[in-house]
């Protein structure tokens, strides 16, 4: 039998800061919420307070863009001092035109602008933007470890993000990190309800609860950026977000 | 304060077969999982039993395929026949590769085999294939008025299918027909936490939704072809699941 799932909103977070502890932070406010996480629980955290925490964010007016940043920048009508972060944080500029570039992020994920973000973030000691973490699976681990210690569960995590696809209309939440879930769920091979077998049935998991979750999160002025997802069931898998990469040699929009 | 989501999965549906009335027995099933709908609950329903019921079947040895389809069928080692429906369900051939055929379907639907379908269908009386339904946003928008009728609850509906994305592995839910919900979340225009204007933020909510109900879905050999999403806040919005496709205009990645 399939068991229902349920998404928790994690509310009442503070503003994050760099530096903060944010498994701390997180276990503090799943207590204030009074859930009670049981094995198999995955919590999604949005990347923005993930790269808060680590100190992602960069000052404007420290960066120096180069020439090639300068000629983009004027091509597609963005500040060159962004456009010069973009292109540090990516390996490809994948596609552009005005107001956009599409580039293949360090990470190999391909997005607007290397994820890169400047709401929801304080401006006040001059403009800034915020980059993804250096190691999102990383964060993932980390804040699985310490969460996995505090409450005594078998946990996933997953560091989400929202992202634009080519042919649809808005954004939808996926994972750029991921710790403990199978992020890939391969039924290839298997047969199908009438015993055929089953061709390309491979489905994005950690994709599939960091959209999940944005439905609590929302991504605005909600101030809710984390979720938990209850009722999935208690696993240990190795694989990471990394993982839900789109190997170059398959591309075929290049 | 944001109220949490539950997912729950709609067992026990029989086998839909062509004709069926599938309102009449998803409201059966619900009566059987003994759930209480609620003003703002979504059904989630795969196309695949939509489309068995619209009889959008077809079978294959009825098929005469064109000198163009032969042609593309050998190109990237596919059934004449079923190439011949892509072409046919389909306005434009986006990319090829060996065993792939990217299409934009009649419906705006830029996906692989015009979401034609082998799996989980009974190629008893011959091989077949399943097409998407002629109109899902109208498939949507008869299943919500029946099942308002029954439950006397206001209801949102959402025809959903998988979907392949270029430059991530794994498929995701999507939906390809809605009625009753608001499919695209758009928030431009809005301040964030700091009071900074958002500038690009429009989640696309149906998407989030059907993706949210593969979790107690699956895509195989689950059958649990349909689910519900409780927690929403109930709306009447004019939306479609069509207004979810970015206009050719938009497209990078013709």
């Amino acid at each position: 039998m399939q068991t229902s799932l349920t998404v928790k909103p994690i509310e009442d977070l503070p503003l994050v800061q760099a530096g903060d502890d944010l498994a701390l932070l997180i276990g503090e406010a799943i207590v204030r919420n009074c859930y009670e996480l049981q094995d198999g629980d995955v919590l999604v955290v949005a990347q923005k307070i993930v790269s808060k925490s680590e100190n992602c964010i960069i000052k404007l007016n420290e960066i120096k863009p180069s020439a090639d940043a300068i000629r983009l920048a004027e091509e597609v009508d963005k500040d060159p001092r962004l456009v010069e972060l973009i292109l540090r944080e990516s390996s490809e500029v994948v596609r552009k035109a005005p107001g956009v570039i599409i580039v293949r992020h360090r990470l190999g994920i391909v997005s607007a602008n290397a994820g890169i973000d400047q709401s929801n973030v304080d401006h006040a000691g001059g403009e800034c933007a915020l980059l993804l973490p250096k190691d999102p699976d990383l964060s993932a681990a980390r804040l699985r470890k310490s969460l996995e210690k505090t409450t005594g569960k078998r946990l996933g995590v997953i560091v989400s993000d929202s992202m634009n696809r080519p042919w649809r209309l808005g954004t939808l939440g996926f994972a750029i990190g991921s710790a403990g879930i199978t992020v890939l769920d391969d039924r290839r091979g298997q047969k199908d309800i009438f015993g055929r077998e089953l061709q390309v049935t491979m489905s994005n998991r950690a994709d599939t609860i960091a959209a999940a979750a944005m439905l609590v999160m929302g991504e605005t002025t909600e101030r809710v950026p984390a979720a938990i997802v209850q009722g999935l069931a208690p696993e240990n898998s190795a694989q990471t977000a990394r993982d839900c990469i789109r190997p170059l040699s398959e591309d075929l929009f290049l």
